[in-house]
């Protein structure tokens, strides 16, 4: 194990943090709050992470579970150190409850122990959804982006990072690669600022609004998330872009190149649409009644779809209220999530594709034992290995997940309540229903049940493999 | 497709259903109550079977989908025809009900319609609990032991109905085998009469009890289920009983033939138990506070993790009521269930121990994909196909099971009746939680729903492909 590299790893990762929270920092000066709380913890994260970073390790070389380490133990010490200025402000008092809302910052959840939002500090309120912000692409793409590129030893980390099966490489340079998901991230984001603009929303507002989008996180700075602005534009432009952002980076690249035919080929963006499209005629159909008119209820039907499937979390409305079909609907989405290479959480609607089509193969399998079946993805057979993992993902997913759901069941809340929690958890998407409904929070649970919680986020954040490994005394065998 | 063999078995099966329709005829006639509706259902069943066994077919070679078509057909007719007492007594007057609560028996489910048990006539209930037991070990298995042995063309039938994946063969010929497990399973049923006798119960409750417990069904006569008796002793015999029936037939085998050893060599038995008492600790600790002594808590605790560990579904308390850890384990078990090889539903133990072996071994390839990692179950390598199809299995189940939640949250009822709802049925349990819990009954559901959670009953008990199979047009294609 290459402890000096991890350790060097790590202390990178903290400085960007630091250097991070100089823009809360600077918010919080623009509106005349209290500054410490980020000087504070920008001061603890240099003390910390100086030491390791000064002297360049001489062997950089890591292997897959050094990878793993770093990535699962980097995102929880960014957690743990930016959940500080929220304890150190007041704003959050209880460290615990600090960690997760972190934890739900940095990965892309939205899950919220806060119930008044409004009151909150500026500042404090736009380091909470940068968190999101900085979460979406993965603080180690980003990374990638700023380290000198060495002679390819971040594969790994590459590898834990990106979210998704994805099918083929952008461009052979992992740099090269990290620099243009970021700047296409970037470049929509400062579209989605301008487009809310125009919609009439308040500049803060539609800055922290997009930080949020662009994560699919679900962090809002209304106590009532997006319904508090009232504000239909803003609401399609929300919508739109949080099924924009649910879509594979890759595609965006490809239209950047011009091969827009190669973009339409998707199965998988087809599918998510089609997903998207069939859930939201269901939904408009099944709460219509509930509306004054039509075009209320799909607008609200097709924000909460496209809210959920990218793993967002915004609300426009209360859906805890809505009947049993749509809640149900909803509980699928989650499930499924957006697409692989995109910042959104969940399956991923390729995985949900593979596992669909490894049943049918399996039929076929059945009926005819000595035929050839194999798995297409766009035209592409994909190799059984790929079919075989996606299953063994499945199968863990659902173990940890229904673990989670066992152990925060001793706080007593509703089987409703604790299962949409973990499933909201571990999909990255934020509010689930009963008690965190969209309305509600995760206050009510126990200290041990937040901390569970916060790990489920981490671990589906990170796909998994990397947190299982970093608590595997396996990977830290020597060999 | 070999349709004139298909016919001929599936006249087999119902000249089968039409004699053991003679036994509730005898004890209706000996209560004096109405013979009618079993006499006009013999009738009928005779009328169509014959003219398809009269002459047996030439060509006597069936393959994989014959097979599947013939186990899937065979269960759905045995209902359809075995729901007709209940309608023309009038017992239950729509025919959808009796198809759903015939369904129920036959797969060992136990989920019922009915609120008002006790006032139905004695032959009824006799033919209600009888369905259980001629499900228990699968009329098929039955039908086996009865054929005349052909070469061989009967082990495609025996692939789709023995439930588990059941390691290694009892003896080499199929007759045989089937012989075995069926005196096994008469002889456990016997013995559970005679203690239930010695626990004072009457005659005709030990009968059908015994009935319901060896088959893992969960019909009681009594509206209030077990819990009607107020009878300690027979609830621990019949929680024993429970537990028996959840083990793999081999073992019993393995006994009688003197090999003891093996079966406490046996990984699934000692998980089976492991997870059993693990549960029925926790569930003891939890419920504690609402009982007036400790004897009756753990009583009321490994009653009812046995009852659903072996998806029997039988009830000595309202566990509906019970706080919510013991609901979420309860749910978890239902998802687990018994020994391949026995008479229960769900994943089953051997199932969910390669699971969780393949994500061990998961985390070791990624770690180190170079070396060699395979399964094993008790010291033998699981062949790499059997472990992906078990992945596979999982996956499919998660799938059907999903859809069944979805359809049936149309009727409007909470996320956790219709959870557990369509748990209960995939996994052959039979109460769920909410609405359908053990004091309650699923006759609220939409005509749509009774029909989808039949299908969702017969999809879990024959193991899921020969239902898929049937409805497949890909099945149905000529080579």
């Amino acid at each position: 194990m290459n402890y000096r590299m991890i350790g060097y790893l790590l202390g990178v990762i903290l400085i960007i943090e630091a250097a991070l929270l100089l823009l809360p920092a600077a918010v919080a000066l623009g509106y005349g709050e209290n500054v410490a709380p980020f000087l504070i913890t920008i001061g603890i994260l240099l003390v910390i992470s100086l030491p390791n970073i000064i002297f360049k390790p001489k062997n950089k070389r890591i292997f897959a579970r050094e990878g793993f380490i770093t990535v699962a133990a980097g995102w929880i010490l960014m957690s743990l150190f930016g959940a500080l200025p929220f304890t150190l402000d007041g704003a959050i008092p209880r460290y615990v409850d600090a960690f997760f809302e972190t934890v739900s910052g940095f990965t892309t959840t939205g899950a919220t122990i806060l119930s008044e939002i409004e009151s909150l500090p500026r500042g404090i309120l736009f380091w909470r959804s940068l968190t999101h912000w900085i979460g979406g692409m993965g603080v180690l793409v980003f990374m990638l982006a700023i380290l000198p590129s060495a002679n390819g030893e971040t594969m790994h980390l590459m590898r834990a990072e990106v979210p998704g099966p994805t099918k083929g490489k952008l461009v052979p340079k992992m740099r090269h690669t990290a620099l243009i998901l970021y700047s296409i991230y970037v470049a929509l984001t400062v579209i989605m600022i301008f487009a809310l603009l125009l919609c009439k929303m308040p500049i803060y507002d539609a800055v922290v609004t997009s930080f949020a989008t662009a994560g699919t996180g679900g962090f809002a700075v209304l106590n009532n998330s997006i319904a508090g602005y009232n504000n239909p534009a803003a609401e399609w432009v929300i919508a739109i872009f949080m099924m924009l952002f649910g879509i594979n980076f890759n595609l965006y690249f490809f239209i950047l190149i011009g091969k827009i035919k190669d973009v339409f080929k998707s199965g998988e963006l087809r599918t998510y649409l089609a997903i998207a499209a069939v859930a939201t005629i269901a939904t408009t159909i099944n709460i219509a009644s509930t509306f004054n008119n039509m075009s209320d209820a799909i607008r609200a039907a097709f924000f909460q779809v496209m809210s959920i499937m990218s793993t967002t979390g915004f609300s426009t409305v209360d859906f805890n209220l809505w009947p049993a079909l749509s809640r149900t609907i909803i509980i699928i989405l989650m499930f499924i999530g957006a697409c692989a290479g995109s910042t959104a959480g969940g399956l991923k609607v390729s995985r949900v594709i593979i596992l669909f089509k490894s049943i049918k193969c399996e039929i076929r399998r059945v009926l005819r034992p000595n035929s050839v079946n194999v798995v297409r993805l766009d035209g592409d057979v994909v190799p059984d290995d790929t079919v075989h993992s996606v299953t063994r993902y499945f199968t863990i997913y659902m173990a940890i997940f229904l673990a989670s759901v066992l152990i925060i069941s001793v706080d007593g809340f509703s089987f409703e309540t604790n299962f949409t929690a973990a499933l909201a958890c571990i999909n990255n998407v934020g509010p689930g229903l009963g008690v965190v409904g969209p309305m509600g929070n995760f206050l009510g649970y126990s200290d041990l049940s937040t901390i569970i919680l916060s790990l489920t986020m981490l671990i589906g954040r990170l796909e998994i493999m990397p947190m299982i490994i970093l608590f595997s005394p396996f990977a830290w065998k020597k060999r």
